[in-house]
């Protein structure tokens, strides 16, 4: 494990991240806005950064995880970002979820370094990165994929090539639009069941025995059985991406009727106090729609 | 197999289900009310009744698989319907997808002639009633279901009982409503990507890899890749379910947001003549609201 | 006034208009299907009729105005409907807001029996049911029309003759249509400006001075400023209107995404306990849907 | 007419705005992007400024009506930008329109300099351009308000003071909105009437016939019913809008289920290439989603 690597974001998917990368021993700096989330990876051996520039110097290849564009902007191009201490040779590997358009800009200016980026951002939830378990979809120069593969399996267990700058970002907003709707469907479904009687368990187990099951119906249909509504992955961060997809497709000049739709229903569960919770409580949002109190 | 069945209603599900009952040793009659689409069944061993009426005559249980609520108000209320044969005993199972009102009225007509009912609408489509690997979902009498399940199962491996009389339907309603928001998350992402320069092969390889994969997507994702639009469900029928979705909603007050938006894009898929295509023929409509060519 | 007017169904609207057939000097007999609504008409004047086959028979022409398509069914057809009294020249006026369909059937049962109908829906609230400023929008026989305008002008000021039988409820349905989107532009409008500071009162002075404005943005507007939801037109009506254009408009293979939209809301609303106040009051299911106790 | 007015701007709208400013006797120098639109008002008498910066060291007033937030960052913070050439007692009206946000950081910057700035986006199209009667609704200090009414006064006949910066905008996006809504309403009304055999001219007799009748059924009615897409309001601008409306709720919360869902059509009807005609041309995208050929 010859090269040094520094971690941005230490949020709930990052510090995981950066924690198998670790324990897979290699030698690891991280930064995060909020410094106190990193006393628990320093603890654990890694060298902590004052500044995103400081993290740079002190790596070969940068991993990001953060929230959104604005933060890789700063991330990356603030008074003390990055890209100041770019050199040639220089590696990014985004495995945040934010805009073909923000991911482009950033390999430019890389590039004009010397440097390259690669994105990668990263399905399988807050479990997955716990177990090592993700799966990347990237897009980039397809040597820096491959020269970047055995970084990313330290923290996954499977990258797909998507093609070039900006194909991986949206691969990853499609992913979430997916998840949009299955999510959408397994929520309205519950609701409109309970009304009729159908208790959650009879329609899961249909559902699963059925041509259309999903793991992912399993997963979030058992924390609404809980009614857990735990952060795997935040309304907050969900309504990000579908903006996101929708200012995509906006700019491809495709109508996404039924992810509009879907939005604004998660929007609601945000206005609702929501917004910190798992995607899966959205629930609560149709079932104040129905009338339930909540 | 001492149990003699009638089969109303020889559709693309229908005569196949008929052809696994023959083939597994039950006596068979069949009806279908354009009378030609018998004659295949005919030729393998089945009787042919001239009416509902004359089915249920030489039946002990009649198995019904027909296109929505008024044809099941024909079968079974029409001057020559199948009531009117009704006798101590009967037994009537319902496998069409119709509303929960339209299978309460029918097992209160049969029960006060001595017989029941119970409604099993299936899922699997083509592929399965070929195969005899029909998933059913019942509501009605526990005994029914249970004195059904041989009947059952010569046309299907599973049969999840669901609760009383309108249960069944309602979740075969809830089973499409997952289908067709599972289909228009498909369907834009394929069309939003495919602007992007990301190819259909590659969006479900990531899909498959992650935990919202479903073999629904590999069924529907290779149809759409090779462009083959021949009926496995046809569009004209789900429109016909999520309407009836959407009314068994609207009786318990339950708003459906993302089922109501996809709702429109199938209806303009109709509209456009792919109304009799599979369901998966909503791409298209998605390509022209992108501005491509069809 | 040499015709005799029977008029059924005394609720919100039927009541103000009967009372203004009284008051012109119609000799008027009233038929209501919970008959102590009759009692104020018959303290006016009016004759109280114990069943519609007696209004029928007490009458030349009869006007309907009832909740919906099944209370129409039961007013016409019914064991004591009004059919079983019609004789040549019998003419129906339908008021009642019900789809193409029904007034085609009731039409083709009159003619049956030598009399005929009218579809006459109409607009203008409970005020202008009232003031008898009521405007009908005709569908069905051209010479009908012009023979009943003597009994729609002592109710109303205007008659529009729009066509053939359904014609005329086809228009009404697309008027409740315009009715239900302004609205949800209107209470999405209020509930985004007050966040951000801006008073109703100034939206409206806005909308008003503008190229858009309507008389209808200042009624809707000022009832949702004093938040006085009684009734003029009740939400489970509209819902019930929006319905009937949304299956108009799929036998024509028309998708309209604006409505579908717009009718989950009002479909919440009435989930909400708001179905019997006045449409304004969907206003508050946005309230509650942007995260405002309520 | 002492003051000095710079235009920045010569678009639809613009280039007659800054007309009747010339017309009514005041100093004007005009600047727009691609140069060769200001030849008519030099030919008619105003100056011809070369940049942004030029046109603020000639003028005590300029007026933007430029395109989108884009725009607005070009003409005032780009290197020969307005920004500049700020000296004390400066005045910037933004007739754009654009989100509170960028109205707001212009403010800012204009204010560190010694200038202030007021939000005014009109309303009015084409017509009222041209005819000097639009409507500006108003944000900024009350005092820069009066101070600019002349100004306003030559180019409209009323101006309503919303509040403070960033409430004239909010106004004005709620005002598209409204229209939106209402031109949905319209083209998904045309559709279904016509499918069902009622004239456009008998829908927009009874609808102006009613109570919620208003001057803008009439105008976009005619030219639907004449097919004449020329553009009063083009596609594009209008689905900007959406957007930023879009964003402004989301921003504080509130979702717009009504406006999500209309959008997508209007975003369709970019896509299939109406992007630059007028917005009554929504109306050519819901034929074509109700299977018309186009």
């Amino acid at each position: 494990m010859s090269q040094r690597i520094g971690f941005a974001g230490l949020g709930l998917m990052g510090s995981r991240m950066a924690r198998n990368l670790v324990k897979k021993g290699f030698e690891t700096t991280v930064w995060n806005r909020t410094a106190a989330r990193s006393a628990p990876l320093a603890a654990e051996g890694a060298t902590v950064a004052a500044t995103p520039r400081e993290l740079a110097e002190r790596s070969d290849v940068v991993v990001a995880c953060v929230a959104d564009p604005p933060a890789v902007e700063r991330l990356v191009f603030a008074d003390d970002g990055l890209i100041h201490a770019v050199k040639q040779g220089f590696r990014y590997l985004e495995c945040s979820t934010v805009s073909p358009e923000t991911t482009k800009r950033v390999q430019s200016a890389l590039r004009a370094k010397g440097g390259d980026a690669l994105e990668a951002p990263v399905t399988g939830s807050k479990n997955g990165a716990d177990a090592g378990t993700l799966l990347f979809m990237t897009g980039g120069p397809r040597a820096v994929h491959d020269e970047l593969m055995p970084v990313m399996m330290a923290m996954g267990t499977k990258a797909i090539y998507c093609g070039e700058m900006g194909q991986g970002s949206t691969m990853k907003l499609i992913g979430n639009h997916f998840i949009s709707l299955m999510l959408e469907a397994l929520a309205e479904g519950v609701v409109v069941g309970r009304k009729h009687g159908l208790p959650l368990e009879t329609i899961l187990e249909v559902v699963q025995a059925s041509g259309f099951a999903s793991p992912y119906f399993a997963f979030k249909g058992a924390a609404i059985g809980k009614r857990d509504w735990s952060e795997h992955f935040a309304i907050d961060l969900l309504v990000k991406d579908q903006t996101l997809m929708l200012e995509t497709a906006a700019a491809a000049r495709v109508p996404m009727p039924g992810l509009a739709a879907v939005r604004e229903v998660f929007q609601s569960a945000r206005a609702q106090g929501f917004g910190r919770e798992d995607i899966c409580a959205v629930v609560k949002t149709l079932e104040r729609a129905a009338g339930e109190s909540a």
